[in-house]
């Protein structure tokens, strides 16, 4: 493991540049931390660390500290230190798992079943999924944790032809998929900003009206069959989507 | 153009499929709407126009259209009927023009200047613009609207040693970059839900606090330039950011 000390020799700061020290600071240590230079479990360095190490004032380490924060890139815990925050960068150009992403960055994973039943379909459900009304969803809620704070909740509905027993999905429905033969290989993604219910708000510990992203995706097996509909409340603070655009 | 009629005419309505009628006329009405069958300024058939033609019942037809309002793709106006939304399909993998979006669905778009002028820049502004905090930058305001209703605001900030007269910018930013041999040709773009503020809750029309979809992007010149950092502030419910997954 890379410690505290070799993220920082990586840090260069130069008088001559007519950008501020506090900036050039803000980001390299931005950088380090995009870069995984830090893991999850780790303090960064106090302000009397950085001034110590990098020969500069404390002022200018809280100045950088505080850009970061800004940004909400780190958070002060009271008595422990500054901790890198569990933010989740999703690119939208690629599925990726949820806890491969996290763990890459040195967070624990976890996912809490809320509820996995078979129901009725929505009209929403029978257009997505191409279902008869007379078919039936297994459905599925969960919370999606790391390191223990919720950061999304995540609704799955699947036609029960798929899925008859939803109580035999583990923790991770594209790993059940997969055993099942019925690997997702593209979807469509819809982001939309949503006020957060009571209960929304309630599960991720938010206040009632805080803006949260909901992402809907619509999954396809390689015959084009629709085999998911998700609705995922991701938490906006611990999630980064990004696109790269191409004109 | 494309008459009302001729629209229907692709609807075919199947007795013998379990998908119930309201839902096949609702999926075939919706495609005809993405495909762009219906101008901006075009009523729908009314309830009736549907049940006569379609030999349906009311019922039928009301449901039918109680799907695609649910779905926000149109909006009944009291006494001229029923109208599509304006609402922008975004891929998220390609820059697309808001203008030539919205012409090509019917709808005529406009912008507003908010302001145009130079100003110091944020500290976010000199790390993601490469500054110097000595530079300046053009800060453009401008609302966005579609047949006269906001969709957007929207915050640009570009080095003002690239746009030393803001006020020069005419209509459009990318045409203004364009002649001035500063194309665009790549973007990153972040997606965040945030709380609608007073301010732009007054701008949008809507209830502050309301949730709305932040895009904030930074683009590059062909050289990898960093051009511009725009903040545009998207009602919700006139913007579909699409992107396409693949595993």
């Amino acid at each position: 493991m890379i410690t505290m000390t070799d993220a920082l020799a990586h840090v260069t700061l130069d008088q001559e540049l007519s950008t501020p020290i506090y900036l050039q600071l803000a980001q390299q240590l931005e950088s380090a931390i995009h870069a995984g230079r830090w893991r999850a479990e780790e303090a960064l360095p106090s302000e009397r660390a950085l001034s110590d190490r990098l020969s500069i004032s404390r002022v200018t380490a809280r100045k950088a500290l505080d850009v970061l924060l800004a940004q909400g890139l780190i958070s002060r815990s009271h008595g422990s230190g500054t901790f890198i925050t569990p933010r989740l960068e999703q690119p939208l150009s690629r599925l990726s798992s949820f806890s491969e992403m996290l763990r890459s960055k040195g967070f624990t994973p976890s996912s809490q079943w809320l509820s996995r039943e078979l129901s009725e379909p929505t009209p929403e459900e029978v257009l997505r999924l191409g279902l008869s009304p007379r078919d039936h969803v297994a459905r599925l809620k969960r919370l999606r944790r790391a390191d223990g704070v919720v950061m999304a909740i995540e609704h799955s509905a699947l036609p029960a032809r798929f899925m008859p027993d939803p109580q035999a999905v583990g923790d991770s429905l594209y790993a059940w998929l997969d055993a099942e033969n019925l690997s997702v290989v593209r979807a469509l993604q819809h982001i939309q900003a949503v006020n957060a219910s009571p209960e929304m708000a309630h599960l991720a510990g938010l206040e009632p009206g805080t803006a949260m992203l909901l992402m809907t995706r619509i999954s396809y097996l390689a015959d084009n069959t629709p085999i998911e509909l998700t609705d995922t409340y991701c938490r906006n603070d611990y999630y980064d989507f990004v696109a790269e655009l191409r004109r």
